[in-house]
């Protein structure tokens, strides 16, 4: 069998329609601000490519770039100042940060109603909690595949491989709300390919190319590659090729998750700017 | 085979017995304070043995009882009273709350660092997130149950059925902290007992009396009973009495996971006592 592919441009596409023509509805003008330490090759990429799609939404966007040997106290004082300007709607600190940073303290430091990337732990703890906030953007956008292609959660046996704070405890939150019974695997785990074989979801989010293979997919099952690896220039996911084979849905790698985790910061983006004027 | 009997009553001996040396040496008196809403026997009863057991420690402890059809302003006027009273160490709600009262409010305005139940969505997001805070008793009780007996937790798989709030989710990340192989299960489980029966620690959190059945548990498993139902004035736990002849280990019901919640709250007094005066 071949699998069906879970196309994520056609996904962020009916996202993009759908907050497009939203955003052209307000009466104000959305404002995104990232915070971006350092001249990383790969965050560069990241910062330009969700300004490009935030311009292409109508949404306005700046960046705050600082020097690679910024000072934890120079980014906090950035973040202070956004907080404090009523026009922000949205503060993004790119990650990864310069290893003499503490993202911790950072991310905590940002106010929760413009946390567009999730990450505060009052936004974490009303995820857990069953309450509403803002929720990180690559969990957000694999539900949002699923739900695109009609493949059903509720009762569906999903292993999520990797437990970053970014993507595998979030995601167990949101299948969990979604009524999944969720897995989470990781690097400790004793007979990791047994445990995925059960998956009816399986999300890899580990950063191994290819590490997960055919032999560790349940014929059928709905494959999410969130792994990325940059192999001599090439991008890896953590599914192996071979997986199309056996899985019945697959994201493909590009074009896959990463497309919807951008599509889903633009839809925190919106909601933080329409919910910070309803409470005010 | 008959499980060996996980004893609550010794764990809960030992944490106390050190907690006591340990509070006998400060210069204070820690300072826990309960506020109750009506006369729910249940909370009635609990409150009461909180209080014993604090004043055994040398915690002094204070209740506040409100009337039955208090209103949300009349319990957030407490929180706020005791959160600004720099003598009080310790603020526990007594949960359910009556019904016309919506917990959420109440619970996100305790202070942080009082929150000696571990429900504020700050200490919630500092335990996904992997920082330092005050954690839900209950499954800090079940960590320490399975420490105190030597029994391995890395590695091992965890099936967790229940996802409340108050067990279910903080011990998913308790457990995955200790870096066990988490699963969660619950009343949308499909073949919960096949679930179930991989479980090399079993913990059951659901409140549905014998409804792990021995068939459900592997032989030798780690079993924790967090389930508690009064059935015709008995408790009774969610763990069949036959599970006895399967487990390998197992906590007895009373005697077992409950004695450990309320020295875990201790605990928590004792830590949130200590650390409001490191940071002043």
């Amino acid at each position: 069998m071949t699998a069906v592919k879970l196309d994520g441009r056609d996904v962020a596409d009916a996202v993009r329609t759908r907050l497009a023509a939203a955003i052209a509805a307000l009466d104000f003008v959305p404002a995104l601000h990232f915070v971006r330490v350092g001249e990383n090759p790969a965050s560069v990429s990241y910062v330009r490519g969700k300004e490009r799609l935030a311009a292409s939404l109508g949404v306005a966007s700046q960046v705050h770039v600082l020097p690679e040997d910024a000072s934890q106290a120079a980014v906090m004082n950035i973040v202070q100042t956004l907080n404090a300007d009523d026009a922000v709607d949205g503060i993004l600190v790119q990650l990864p940060l310069p290893d003499h940073l503490n993202p911790d303290p950072l991310l905590a430091a940002i106010d929760p109603a413009k946390d567009v990337d999730g990450l505060h732990p009052i936004n974490v703890g009303r995820l857990w909690g069953g309450q509403d906030g803002l929720f990180p953007c690559t969990p957000l956008g694999l539900i949002a595949i699923l739900k695109h292609y009609d493949l059903a959660i509720e009762g569906q046996h999903v292993v999520i491989v990797g437990r970053s704070n970014l993507v595998g405890k979030p995601a167990t939150a949101l299948f969990l709300r979604e009524h999944g019974t969720v897995t989470v695997a990781h690097s400790r785990t004793r007979d990791l390919a047994g445990v995925c074989k059960q998956a009816d979801i399986l999300v890899a989010a580990v950063g191994s190319p290819a590490m997960i293979t055919p032999a560790m997919v349940k014929v059928g099952a709905a494959v999410l590659d969130v792994g990325l690896t940059r192999v001599d220039g090439a991008i890896q996911g953590d599914i192996h090729p071979d997986v199309w084979e056996v899985a019945g849905y697959l994201t493909p790698m590009p074009g896959g998750t990463g497309r919807m985790t951008t599509a889903m910061l633009m839809e925190n983006t919106y909601r933080a700017a329409l919910s910070r004027r309803e409470t005010q």
